[in-house]
């Protein structure tokens, strides 16, 4: 297989440089001319780690780095994956179309996104009910788990989280009190608390997770906020209730094509006629396609994140008028590559909680999504809805206005 | 067939009123609660027109007020569609799929939209090479024949089409001198002159019009930018040069879905590396349709305005990153309105160039076109594409800085 291994690296590496430590002590180098790519080098332990990187390379570059059969040398798990992705994004039919996952069949697609409410829950659950604490040590004071707005690029992840729940606030178009918020996929809290401390809104946050609403109804309490802020295990097909505004912010990854349907009809029948939504979501800036298997295996079950073809074709059956689209795409990245440090940071303690093959797995997880956002295939799409077209200003200046307006003392100092 | 229409409006008005006078002088109320609805009044002059609008309402309505058979009382041909779109709206299943030209079979829509470049250039003539002279009768000074810009909301129509190119030029990313602009469907020559002459570009406009090539040039001439401009009688599909930027305004409706592929590989092929794209165009705010048939027949040949998901399936496989998108709405109503004000004010002149019921053609077609942008199911896109992430700022905040920076001696006064 060693052979095998080596002509596929052979054709595949073109820009960079790859060393490979074979499990017979050999190194060889897999590279593209001097200066025409990232360089790395990994150590493959044994035949069978080797068997598996020519047999099921997406699923076993994840599983290897976990079980140690692969590992870097002398440099992150990062470093291995921007040699891999260059040349994915290089090659192939010179489209993006050719990359990482991108051999897993259309067909594993439906069934791994098959997510009714019992299914949705376990899903949930695997990555959500980790112990709290993990969450505290790689993310913000806030808990924000999804993509932060970085305006300057220096900002602090504090800052940046800060800024995207203002972003996300100026679309809801909060310009009254007591608008009556629905959070769907609320997490640990952050916006629905946002919402209401600074917007003076009041919210509906709904999450799956026990982990997430134990910890979302504590802060409430804390915050003096249990009357403008309720919290709740529901999935968002039991809602029914009207609202003047609705939100949700990285929860829609984990709906599934088949269910998107259900999803925009909730929005169509919970939202208020003056209404207006706001659905934040990690989509592919490519054609449809299917989630890595590795990522499905061992991250989130269920997931998917779309071309915006895929969520527009439903949206424009559901009777919702869409109001403005803004791409997100380096955003993400900046986010990841705080997330990983401070994952490094404290690494010695998730260990300690869990063992040392979760710490590699998370790593290739965060490792392997900041690559993604950086090397162009991925990114975060910011969809408004709304029943009525007068339920928005006529143009997009009214963002930036609320933005800037919100009280110095209120926002994170950089 | 009285019976039977009387029939049909009765079931179908139920807000605001419709008086019907018929061919033989009775007169009757077709009505929803008082204070429901806009409100107008027809005479149906004779039989052939009665008929007509049972069988085949989409194309009869606008043919029988070319022809005199339907006749506005005491009110313009804008109030009776007024409360016939505002019952389309409000009825149907309560979606609006139901309306204007929904009727229309959805076989017919590939067979109207099959526009090689042969008959392209049939289908702009059909529209474009009218009189010059027609088009200086209802557009502004600059010729704009595409949707304004109201940021304010109630500029003039100058002003606004000003505003509407800055908001492009904004978007084209145009922050050094001499980048080459490809302008596809250049129309008259207004947005590559102003991109010319107040950004520094130098502009290749194609177009498939007689007419408006020679009036393009003609200006080009006249303000001493033939060196910076070029116009030329052109197919997108025959471009094979490289530009920095390609701008494409009002044209895309004309394409046709069977060739939505051709034109995104045009953008493809001819985008530099570091390149950024703007595509301007009317689209529906609802599912895919087909174009009303009285439209097809009597203003736009092979014209069609997509649903987004219909655009977005193709560019995702072109290669093309989607870098943003804004959604105009009323902006197209307003723009309608002052054109159909201009056209009344000049209505004597116009029928000595063309005739009367050119005169109501035209009326017609601008009416409807208002009233669907302000009843909600058309809108206005503007997507920004560009082969990498990092050609276009990391936030949105870049496209008002260009707007506000543009020199005060430029801007047209309100």
């Amino acid at each position: 297989m060693q052979s095998a291994c080596a002509a596929v690296l052979k054709r595949f590496i073109r820009h960079g440089r790859l060393r490979v430590h074979w499990p017979d002590g050999q190194a060889q180098d897999f590279a593209g001319p001097p200066g025409s790519g990232p360089e790395a080098a990994v150590r493959l332990h044994d035949a069978r780690t080797v068997r598996g990187l020519v047999l099921n390379p997406t699923l076993s570059v994840g599983e290897s780095y976990m079980d140690g059969g692969l590992e870097p040398l002398g440099c992150p798990i990062y470093d291995v994956l921007d040699v891999l992705m260059t040349n994915l994004m290089a090659n192939g039919d010179g489209h993006p179309a050719a990359r990482f996952g991108a051999a897993v069949g259309w067909a594993r697609r439906r069934l791994d996104q098959f997510n009714p409410a019992g299914r949705a829950r376990r899903n949930v659950a695997h990555h959500y009910d980790l112990n709290g604490r993990l969450y505290s040590l790689f993310l913000d004071r806030d808990r924000q788990y999804s993509c932060a707005y970085f305006p300057r690029g220096d900002e602090t992840l504090e800052a940046a989280q800060a800024a995207k729940k203002r972003h996300i606030a100026a679309k809801l178009c909060l310009d009254r009190p007591d608008l009556s918020v629905l959070d769907i996929g609320c997490g640990w809290g952050g916006m629905a608390l946002t919402l209401a401390r600074d917007f003076g809104a009041k919210v509906l946050g709904i999450t799956l997770s026990v982990e997430q609403l134990n910890e979302a109804r504590a802060r409430a309490a804390a915050e003096g906020l249990q009357e403008r802020v309720r919290f709740e295990l529901r999935d968002y097909r039991a809602v029914n209730e009207r609202f003047d505004r609705i939100v949700s912010v990285g929860m829609f990854e984990h709906v599934g094509v088949d269910h998107y349907r259900a999803f925009f009809e909730t929005m169509h029948r919970c939202l208020n006629p003056d209404g207006v939504a706001l659905l934040h979501a990690i989509g592919r800036n490519e054609q449809p396609g299917s989630t890595n298997p590795w990522l499905t295996k061992y991250i989130f079950p269920g997931g998917y994140c779309p071309a915006m073809s895929e969520v527009l074709a439903v949206s424009e059956r559901s009777g919702l008028l869409l109001t403005d689209i803004e791409i997100l795409r380096l955003h993400y990245a900046e986010t990841l590559r705080h997330w990983r440090r401070r994952f490094a940071a404290n690494r010695d303690t998730i260990a300690s909680l869990y063992d040392e093959r979760f710490c590699r797995m998370f790593e290739f997880y965060l490792a392997g999504s900041e690559i993604s956002f950086r090397r162009e295939n991925m990114m975060v799409f910011q969809i408004q809805l709304a029943h009525r077209q007068e339920a928005v200003p006529i143009t997009r200046d009214y963002i930036a206005a609320v933005e800037n307006a919100v009280p110095r003392d209120r926002r994170v100092s950089a």
